[in-house]
């Protein structure tokens, strides 16, 4: 097989060292490692195709990797069986082309293997901007970022990647390429399939290529840190925003006191334009590509009503772009504090906007019972009702437990549980990967379980792409 | 079987009489009928779901039917073959419930029979719009609006129904529900099911709900009526909209001077601002929630400086809701004007913005030297892509032809040839029912159609549900 996949790829589209594979084969955390027999390297679609009807013919399961920023193991080649054989890594790293810039259309068409970052680049000198924002943006890949959705910080205006994704190129597990790279705005001749791949986790076919809907570059912006009593008043303020400017709300995050604390604590260069900490804290931004609208002008209004009345307890606007940075410095900063701070049992759940303080209560009532040793701290993209709750262990408490695996088991399991019990989902932007296989089966629906088995069974029927995600 | 649909569905619930089973069973314009042993009118998501399960005890196909306002008979119950059971017609016109509207989420939860013209008006109580706007809202219900993917002049700023729904209820063909209408804005835990059914024309299961997404009402909009020399033109000018203040973009239509000249010999009341009727005329709606927004302002800075440098002949901004009135009664008497106007061959192709350009100028000098009898007449959702091209022959003309069946399909396969030479749809918005489905199979890349009928098979094994529709 190493001579055939040789011939297709040549030199440089093969590894086969041990040594060089490692990277290909080990978490960005360097937490879990799997195994190869290969890594394929194709430098175009064809040679994708090729490397799959060879792994096809050979019965070998194939993992394909994008930027490995993943955070639930999804891109680790582990076979969920000792007795399968140890596959292929297919990596699009070599495939890095911006095919072409479309800006009538709004539509750039890529190589999976593009970087976000550069695609970012690349689109500003059209006027255009590509809107997906998350923190590992300068090493994750289109495909990868296709394949587990992404979300990020621009969700609340744009969407998450499904959003933003208008056409695609599959390769798809015998080998045969599925491509439609129009991305029209509107086409109703049958299912809409690219929606299957999209958030599959590689588990139905390997991405190469995409069509992704760009959006005009916003040409003005501004920005305020806003101290509410509540989530309540966050989610009043959040839907009065969407009436009176809706289409401007870039950024819309609630921070609980204790995260700002943690921040203030570990991090330098941290300004609270407040006399205190807020017991809770929007931080809220504004864009548009109108740049006649005074959008500090829209800030003053709502915020100064909602001053005058008590909902809102202090605003701050910055009125400069330095100012604007001190705002999202701290938001930026949460990690990193939090590391510092102590042992996070961080989570990804979503609910809806209007429930999320309902959520919030009840995760603070039930862990401050079952957990008195562990503060939460909130982190929440409200406007899409993505709330990563963090219970935050002392270090020293956390080092002193004989079993901190059923403990970390025990938090999560908690957690899910009040998320489920609101409607609310256990993964809104992080995935399943290979670390959440057991809570997928837990807690989905079994209908939908049962469907998404047979539709994996329709594209994939011997269970060789990416084997171990998504299903056990 | 009739007893046993009885027992569940009761007097109200059950119609067997041919002459009140007759509107049930055909197409709104009265050209195709069907055949059924009933009709079934559930009042309940747990009706149709046993209904379902006594229609696949009996193997009987099910033909699921909406407000009846399609264009492609997807909705007359013919069995593909005369040696299939006449079937079972299930209508939700008793399922007519809003059931939510979460304000602070922006969703609407109904039921699959609600009216899109009921949803408009309970959305207003609540400074909300649903923004699917179409001819046939008075009649259209919400389940087949999800199941024909329905689009209208909204798309350019919201999307067609894809982007709308973010959650259904369905009743599969054995009669299971699958149901998630939380509708949360995150959730990546696996395939997205639901955008399987959407656009699926009711051959992979029955909508029953919906949760939808809701937006802040506009408050403010502004109306233009602009005279452009080509439609690379139009296509320049929408550009720019999109770059400067995209957000605002409501309606952005091409017609060609051929299209408003009819309008103007046959409709009444119809008032062009101009000396003449344009060569091409753009109508342009902007829209804000945002009312501090001078949008009149922002027509004429960019009409202005286009008006300068000659890319723009001619234009005229409404300064009231009465001028605006104007403009949209000439864009709405499309419909009507060409009726009286001759034999219509109307195609509803797309394809990307900027190739709409090259698109018109093939699809004319073909036609032209094929059909020389007949005069394009052009109604573009130009922001869409959306080319209505629109071959008028003489009433007389059509007349005197021997086959006007061949001459009907000779058009119809150059159009779409045409379409498809540019990577473009044969069919935009108004779906492939039982009318298209020849083209369907012709134009599609087959690698694709045999992955939708193995999603048919997946789903609907027997291929009782909406058979003949989609595919032969």
């Amino acid at each position: 097989m190493i001579d055939r996949l040789h011939q297709i790829l040549g030199d440089k589209g093969l590894i086969t060292d041990p040594q060089e594979m490692r990277p290909f084969l080990t978490d960005w955390r360097d937490r879990r490692q799997g195994n190869a027999v290969c890594v394929a390297l194709p430098a175009s679609v064809k040679e994708v195709s090729l490397t799959m009807k060879v792994a096809a013919e050979e019965g070998q399961p194939v993992f394909p990797l994008g930027g490995n920023t993943g955070l639930c193991y999804g891109a680790v080649p582990e076979s969920p069986s000792p007795k399968d054989k140890p596959g292929i890594v297919i990596s699009l790293q070599r495939m890095k082309q911006i095919r072409e810039i479309d800006v009538a259309a709004n539509i750039a068409t890529v190589d999976a293997g593009v970087i976000l970052a550069e695609l970012h680049e690349k689109a500003k000198t059209h006027k255009r901007q590509f809107p997906l924002y998350l923190g590992s943006e300068g090493s994750a890949q289109i495909g990868g970022l296709i394949s587990t959705n992404a979300g990020g910080t621009g969700v609340v205006k744009y969407g998450p990647m499904r959003d933003l994704v208008c056409g695609i190129e599959v390769v798809l597990a015998d080998g045969r390429i599925l491509s439609d790279l129009e991305g029209l705005k509107k086409n109703n001749t049958g299912y809409d399939l690219k929606h299957l791949f999209i958030g599959a986790e590689g588990t139905l076919g390997i991405v190469t290529g995409a069509a992704l809907r760009l959006h005009p570059e916003n040409t003005n912006d501004a920005h305020a840190w806003v101290s509410v009593d509540s989530p309540e008043s966050a989610v009043r303020l959040f839907t009065e925003f969407q009436e009176k400017c809706g289409a401007y709300v870039e950024a819309f995050e609630l921070l609980s006191g204790t995260e700002i604390d943690a921040v203030v604590r570990h991090i330098d260069r941290v300004h609270v334009p407040f006399d205190t900490v807020p017991e809770w804290s929007l931080m809220i931004e504004l864009t548009s590509n109108d740049s006649s609208v005074d959008l500090n002008g829209v800030f003053e209004e709502i915020l100064g009503e909602n001053l005058e009345n008590g909902s809102v307890l202090d605003a701050f606007i910055a009125t400069n772009s330095q100012q604007a940075e001190q705002i999202w410095h701290v938001r930026h900063s949460v990690t990193e504090a939090n590391k510092l701070e102590g042992m996070g049992m961080v989570h990804d759940v979503a609910v809806r906007v209007s429930k999320v303080p309902a959520f919030i209560a009840k995760a603070k009532e039930v862990t401050a019972e079952k957990f008195p040793m562990a503060t939460p701290l909130l982190v929440n993209h409200l406007g899409d009702g993505n709330v990563h709750y963090i219970l935050m262990f002392p270090h020293d408490y956390w080092k002193s437990l004989s079993d901190p695996d059923a403990v970390t088991h025990d938090v999560q399991t908690c957690v899910h549980d009040i998320a489920a019990s609101f409607g609310g989902t256990f993964s809104a932007e992080h995935g399943v990967g290979r670390k959440l296989t057991d809570e997928l089966k837990r807690l989905a629906d079994p209908l939908r379980y049962e469907l998404m088995k047979s539709v994996k069974q329709t594209f994939d029927p011997e269970n060789r792409m990416n084997p171990g995600v998504l299903f056990e």
